[in-house]
């Protein structure tokens, strides 16, 4: 009998997530109905927001039952289509969690992939959520200007990344990485175009750092990290900064009474600061455009998107949880078929 | 000879300021050269803001330097007078600081009393600095919109209060006034016309009463407070809401490592919030047509605006020091004229 498998919350997790906390399930391959389509997943991504589904109790979002498959988003091939929209052979993107196989109705997001000479992996990176969050993060909720200077956090993760590189390809008068190796940083200059790139971990004194590389201040600070960062940078915005709360890679594991507080509050007043945080899908109506000329970036090498590819579904809660550990160096994606 | 008094920072602050903070000064009467007036001062303000220039060291806004007089906003009348613009006789209202008399040029944030029926005290209150900080405010930094639910801190306060009455007035779905008194929440809701309001001193559980009060949560919370208070409401914003920094005076006297932090900083994301901070004078241009609306509301009665006066230019550093014990109800202004 032809099986598929999905990786399912084992328990909540309590604090840093760990392998045992999920579980690996074989299940019989599921047959769609009139108006649905099975899609064959290829890859899978694991994505740091996730998290915050997974603690149980009050954590923020909707907390994922135990023994449903994590969330995620997936690319792949359309298989035993009954639906007409989705004929065999066509590959699409999904949001379908941590599984080879889903069935799916064309609803909710999801789209067909378009015919550009990219990866496919692409359609779950930098042209799915993580460079969407870049794309509208910059321009929409940092309200992004020409001539800003831009500082990025988790510059080598794949939202922080594509940030960046936006940023450039958009005029900003400056943009600096902070990354957590020497290798992170060498690709944010060499490869990505960022003006420079901070090493957090090997800096001396992280705000002297900073301070040297934006003498005049920070007009948007594009947080992927959290509280301690936002924190830091408070006090180097430069009049009218904006700050994008795009991602709190280092809270999540961390109950709120235990997160470091934001104290740097009176440049809120003094500077004028706006912060702002997004969940891209508000913006879902400008999703067609802005992938379309993501896409013709990345095809042309004007957009250098950096992967770090896993093999096979097992691999996924060793893959996920290494993202809060900071081991990942670009996007996360799984191959499962 | 014909004297003036002052009253300049005799030591900076450590903590909350007191009385000793401050000394009373007598100068020669300054005598106005061609193109100045000598104003002789009738109301001066004590403002909480003020308090960030006086510690000294890296406080946020440009120390004070000891024996400089005190900043706050005037309202007198002219005399002396070489300027052809104000000649003896007009009524003045500027930021000349905590003095009997000065010497005035007409530049800087300087404008002549409307003929409008309110009191002479009105135009360095509602009609000054705290009412175009809670009109500009609520406008542009909380963008208020028609329907908006509203919770107002320090709502007692000449800004709060005056937040408050202007949303009830454009037509919010709610206006709820936290204070400090059972008699300053009479005040809110008999005569200000606020909806509710919550006595945070008494109530068993702040957060439980503020739930009660918004159990669909706050669009906009327009605060006068500080980090602890924001911190306290950002897990009961509404999708969508807006955060006001306005003021800070539970912080104002302790230096920022030892502040309260933001630590509920998911609903950023999660709830897409805004924070943003104002400082009224970039909406300078805007104070004509504010200052007139403003005035024809107190005029005929729709705005109410309670003052809390002391008389007396050496009452000054007491009535200020009063300011961070919560004791002013309303708008404290000094008669010294």
């Amino acid at each position: 009998m032809a099986e598929m498998q999905q990786i399912v919350l084992a328990r909540h997790c309590d604090g840093p997530p760990v392998p045992e906390d999920f579980a690996l399930e074989a299940l019989p391959l599921p047959e769609p109905k009139d108006g649905q389509f099975r899609l064959a997943h290829v890859w899978n991504s694991v994505d740091p927001g996730t998290r915050s589904r997974l603690s149980g109790g009050d954590s923020y979002a909707a907390a994922l039952p135990l023994g449903k498959p994590v969330d995620g988003f997936s690319v792949g091939v359309v298989e035993a289509s009954r639906h007409p929209d989705y004929p065999d052979g066509t590959k699409v993107f999904c949001a379908a969690g941590w599984r080879t196989h889903s069935i799916q109705s064309g609803r909710g997001f999801i789209g067909k992939v378009p015919d550009v000479p990219v990866p496919l992996s692409a359609w779950i990176g930098v042209l799915g959520v993580p460079g969407l969050t870049a794309w509208f993060g910059l321009k929409e909720t940092a309200r992004f200007r020409e001539g800003d200077r831009v500082l990025v956090t988790s510059a080598a993760g794949p939202v922080g990344a594509t940030a960046g590189q936006l940023a450039k390809a958009w005029g900003a008068a400056q943009v600096v990485g902070i990354a957590g190796s020497d290798e992170k940083c060498r690709w944010l200059t060499e490869t990505a175009g960022f003006d420079a790139a901070i090493n957090y971990k090997t800096a001396p004194d992280l705000n002297d750092a900073i301070h040297a590389a934006f003498p005049e201040g920070v007009d948007v600070l594009f947080d992927n990290v959290g509280n301690a960062m936002v924190n830091r940078v408070l006090p180097q915005m430069a009049m009218n900064g904006r700050i994008c709360i795009s991602g709190q890679v280092a809270d999540y594991n961390v109950p709120p009474e235990k997160r470091t507080g934001i104290t740097h509050t009176a440049p809120f007043i003094t500077h004028r600061i706006n912060m702002q945080g997004l969940v891209v899908f508000d913006f879902i109506k400008g999703f067609p455009a802005a992938l379309a000329d993501m896409a013709g970036m990345l095809a042309s090498g004007k957009l250098q998107a950096k992967e770090d590819r896993f093999d096979g579904i097992a691999a996924m809660p060793e893959a996920f949880c290494g993202l809060f550990r900071g081991e990942n160096f670009g996007r996360r994606v799984v191959k499962v078929g």
